[in-house]
């Protein structure tokens, strides 16, 4: 993830990002305390790398925000509470402030029951798992996700029809001095992004990653966005794009299938996005240290082994993303110029005085 | 799984084959009640095609037995119990008889809490995950299961030695009237045995199954043998593997890396496998009825799509599966001469009285 280059590239320090981010999603109708919160789910997904996941989503983020598909006032809350496990209403507001509520719910009910299942319905594009299940792993837990996506591009196995997303999934691991082992993936060969890239610069695509209209791998960036992404690993990805839509979505009744608004193309219309958080308290089934200190052998043991020819460094899922924020908080965020260019006109049309760039 | 042709093809009547397994398994030393544990398992496996994990796998289950690296009389129990988590103590039985009893544990749990974690240390080779989740389906929740498997074949990402099993995740979600879809699969993208077979058949594999020992794709079995099982879906798959043996293994301090013997290798060795189990209760999240009429709905859309060229149908995780078990409960299990011999022949040799076939 880490490993972009860029033509014109602009190093900007996060608290800048973070404070621009915030007077961004306040001009945009949000308080100050929730446009903190998408502040800092969007800079720390630059930080990390994900780029796709962070500010470069302002415009369509605040265009939902402004055409009504989202709400700027909602506030999520508790609507069903059993147990170990909770069922919230995102109350339609931004998807990084439902789940950030949900999660702490989960974080609290694991504290007391050992584990804990929190269900989310109502919500919208969340950004990425990795933020959340790092709130578990950051509070002694484990952290896992199963996830709805916010359009459905792919088909199911053997069909040629857009009828399931490409689903993500998150789990989050703490360690006692390794980074937190994050896997935060969605369940096809290769974002659709990377296809509308290949679209503008007339340039093919590996065959493993979309099919045409009639089911047939294509390297033609044009007849896969026609048709549909890969799942990957085939039947197994598709596979767990199921699970996560019926664990995410089916089961608390958000939108699955037809339902499925395109989040992108769709702005005025609400997602009711779900989502599902599980938690597991790691002192509940063994000390926390000395687990924290096993993961750090297991991490020490895999990155150790024999590496294949031409390959450097083994790496645990999470590690390059970590790496790269390391790097980011200390030099600073890497842009495109274009990313800052775009974000600084958006201020500009939305009031805001900030720019990312002096 | 169910599309296996045989040469010689034999049917054995499901209620034969339980009364068989449970004979072999009590002159393996098993009292009745574990007998009966094990042949239904293993049984089931096969009605379902997953001849993998079937009754073929009797020998090494009995030798294990009789070397002691399995204990023929232990008794699983909680060792630890806190809110609505567990940790059982699998007391070194075989892994079906373990399984069970940490899943029952997992569902009476989700029944007062609406959700559990229930980690299970000390057991052994426990065959597929979807007997157990579906223990939690037809229970009116979900189940969920992180597992490592009995040996290590699979290297981490960019490396060359085998120092990860392909280690099997599994997810059961309940119906109304459609069958439980079920997703049971490990993280190669092809077992082992599949290599062991074209080796034997001098015939070339597909070149994504597997690496040389210097890390590279190979079509030639022996070097896919000496080497390592590549992860389904690339890097994605190898990161699935690291959590699965993180949550099964690591979490609970059970065999991981340099500990993890092989189980087909090392009968006389104790295996420490540890795997961990979740329930969701649906009563807790919405109502039960509700949700499994979505399931159906959800189902129904999944299959209702539009087919590619040549597919005759779309499936859901597990359906194949189910329907070969229908059609094995009416018809008898279909089994290839070979592994009804061989039965017959270890039955012969522990004194069995009783045969597969006439």
């Amino acid at each position: 993830m880490g490993d972009y280059t860029f033509n014109t590239e602009v190093r900007v320090r996060p608290e800048r990002a973070l404070a621009f981010e915030k007077e961004i999603y306040m001009a945009g109708g949000l308080s100050a305390k929730d446009a903190e919160i998408v502040a800092e789910h969007l800079v720390e997904a630059d930080e990390r790398g994900v780029y796709s996941h962070g500010i470069q989503r302002n415009h369509i983020h605040i265009k939902r925000l402004e055409m009504g598909g989202t709400s700027k006032t909602g506030v999520p809350s508790v609507i069903r509470r059993h147990g170990a496990t909770a069922l919230v209403d995102g109350g339609n507001a931004m998807g990084f402030i439902g789940g950030k509520y949900a999660m702490q719910e989960a974080i609290e009910i694991a504290k007391q029951y050992g584990t804990s299942t929190v269900s989310i319905t109502n919500t919208n594009h969340f950004g990425t798992c990795a933020y959340f299940v790092q709130m578990a792993a950051d509070a002694g837990q484990i952290g896992i996700m199963w996830t709805i996506n916010c359009a459905n591009h792919m088909a199911p196995w053997g069909g040629v029809e857009r009828q399931l997303g490409n689903n993500p999934f998150g789990v989050g691991i703490p360690c006692k001095t390794r980074p937190t082992v994050i896997l935060d993936m969605a369940t096809s060969v290769a974002a659709r992004g990377k296809i509308v890239m290949a679209m503008k610069t007339h340039t093919p695509i590996p065959d493993t990653w979309a099919l045409d209209k009639a089911g047939n791998p294509t390297t033609d960036p044009v007849k896969a966005y026609e048709g549909t992404v890969q799942p990957f690993g085939g039947y197994k990805g598709y596979g767990m794009t199921v699970i996560n839509a019926m664990l995410g979505a089916v089961l608390n009744n958000s939108a699955f299938g037809p339902a499925v608004i395109d989040f992108y193309e769709e702005p005025d219309k609400v997602q009711n996005n779900g989502f599902l958080l599980q938690c597991i308290d790691i002192n509940a089934i063994d000390n926390l240290d000395d687990f924290l200190l096993r993961m750090d052998a297991a991490v020490d043991y895999l990155k150790g082994g024999k590496k294949a020819e031409g390959v450097d460094e083994i790496y645990l899922p999470g590690e390059i993303e970590y790496n790269a924020q390391q790097i980011a908080l200390k030099e600073g965020i890497r842009y495109p110029i274009e990313v800052i260019q775009e974000n600084n006109e958006l201020a500009k049309r939305l009031g805001v005085s900030m720019r990312l760039t002096d």
